[in-house]
């Protein structure tokens, strides 16, 4: 078992150790710029860390955990042109960098670049690898198309809403895991279970994120507060005010959602999100999951001492404090 | 050994056969659009034909070659939002039918589908197979780049053309034949010679597609003729004649691509390329290229009448006359 400062340390290496540049190199700069920006690496982490828990060696996962990374870059890249972004960590998108059919082409290349290294996996756990990744880049981009499709619908479910999200964000940080299971022989029940685990985490991240626009401190949380409201975005924390409003309510909400200056905006539906308990409601539907996951972690057959180290790391990530 | 026509029919059974819906419908239907517009399916065909000439089962290349035309539909997907380009096909592209983000998203779920059918070929041949498949992928959009670069590069040179054809167009053609030779289990020396006739033979179909813009018949060609001139396009012929052209001749070309009217335009180009023997050298050209596979094709250690009806097939294909 390695500590998680060492596993950090090790995805470090690899990822700085490495580069993409080739010919042409309008195609490969904006990815060895994508690639260089570094961002958490959360996923390669969580292969290691997942391959160390069930005692696998790390070599065994390396290359899938980049691809794993590269993969996930990829989808900003494209994401980034399909929702305009001009911004990614902090740093101009490669859409707003160069233009859009470089983001389009270049992103095909990394997703090429990210089965290479998914292929360059153990003959012995390469088709469980790869199916695993097959599945899970099919259900990002589905999850990438649900999300494009509530901007424009009406009404929105709560359920479609957690399924989205777990198409979009929880399945890959579940992959994640499940690929360093199989690295390390993990029986197929154990795959299965930190899988799930994964997925739990993966929504309440992602939930957390939600909350951390309303409620969160700019500073902690990296990004500016409030921006889903200004941009009237269907997060957990709107869906769920709509849902629990009475018709009175649901035409201040409107109200709110319909003024111009950001500030006064956000402002509004903050005191209306409080006025319906949404902070309360959604801390709860966190916490929830937290307490699954941790349930799905107590049947892990390993010693308590590494499940807990694994759990404290992940339970801080959730909350933004690492 | 299958003839022709019956690997024709068993490509048609294969895709006829096959429904690409799912859900969300927003992301599946242009899957399904892009995939039941048939076209010539001849990247299938190419590693049926392959897997057939060296006495392999096709059943052990079916997977595979599905994977290849599905991957190639993909590519013109994203191709037609880089070219802007309202047709494919004679039908609307996806690109202009929905949108750019739509051409994106529902163009990488093909490349996931794509790699799940190459997945699900057999595991002794499955790592060999892959790598193939990654290399060509990689290289189909490196000869994108190298495309929409020449548009604004001042100077191209016909290497760096020939190049670029190459990887745009003759490594797909000549991996699904490898693809077929890995399948049919020919050995290493045979996968590479049958790999080295199908880029011959993907090149000179590339310059033949030149040739046929400026020399051919509408009705045989499918496309209306003069099409590259009225772009300014670089094409071998373009190239070939700046190459040949002296300072005089270079300015009438230099005025004739300027000029407004499109039909003025290809008369007056015409006549300047077959001032320069263009037609002859083009012809020159992909005859020497016919030789150089002729003489690959001799070495394959494959009875004679087989390899022959493949030949025959291949140069009406060239010739569009298939």
């Amino acid at each position: 078992m390695h500590t998680i400062k060492d596993l950090q340390v090790k995805v470090s290496e690899i990822f700085d150790s490495r580069d993409y540049m080739s010919a042409p190199s309008e195609l490969y700069e904006p990815i060895q710029y994508s690639l260089s920006q570094g961002g958490k690496r959360l996923r390669p982490l969580l292969s290691l860390m997942s391959c160390s828990l069930y005692g696998g060696d790390l070599d065994e996962v390396k290359n899938a955990a980049i691809g794993l990374e590269i993969f996930h870059n990829f989808t900003l890249l494209h994401d980034d042109i399909m929702d305009e972004s001009p911004l990614r960590r902090g740093m101009p998108s490669v859409y707003h960098k160069w233009d859009a059919n470089t983001a389009i082409l270049s992103g095909d290349t990394m997703f090429v670049v990210a089965y290479e290294y998914i292929t360059d996996t153990n003959p012995n756990i390469l088709i469980d690898t790869l199916k695993v990744f097959n599945t899970t880049a099919r259900e990002v981009c589905e999850g990438q198309q649900y999300d494009m499709n509530f901007e424009t619908q009406k009404v929105t479910s709560i359920d479609d809403y957690m399924e989205m999200i777990r198409l979009k964000t929880a399945v890959l940080i579940a992959a994640a895991l499940k690929i360093g299971a199989i690295a390390a022989r993990a029986s197929k029940e154990e795959q299965l279970r930190i899988y799930e685990f994964g997925i739990l985490i993966g929504l309440a991240f992602q939930l957390r994120d939600d909350f951390l626009d309303a409620f969160g401190n700019e500073k902690t949380f990296g990004k500016p507060i409030g921006n889903d409201i200004v941009t009237n975005k269907k997060t957990y924390l709107y869906l769920k005010a709509y849902q629990l409003a009475n018709k009175e309510t649901k035409l201040k909400l409107d109200s709110a959602f319909a003024i111009e200056d950001k500030k006064q905006k956000v402002k509004e539906v903050l005191s209306l999100f409080e006025e319906l308990n949404i902070r309360e409601i959604t801390e709860e539907k966190i916490t929830e999951m937290y307490n699954q996951s941790k349930q799905l972690l107590k049947e892990v057959d390993r010693p308590e001492e590494e499940k807990s180290e694994m759990y404290t790391f992940l339970m801080k990530l959730i909350k933004r404090e690492v």
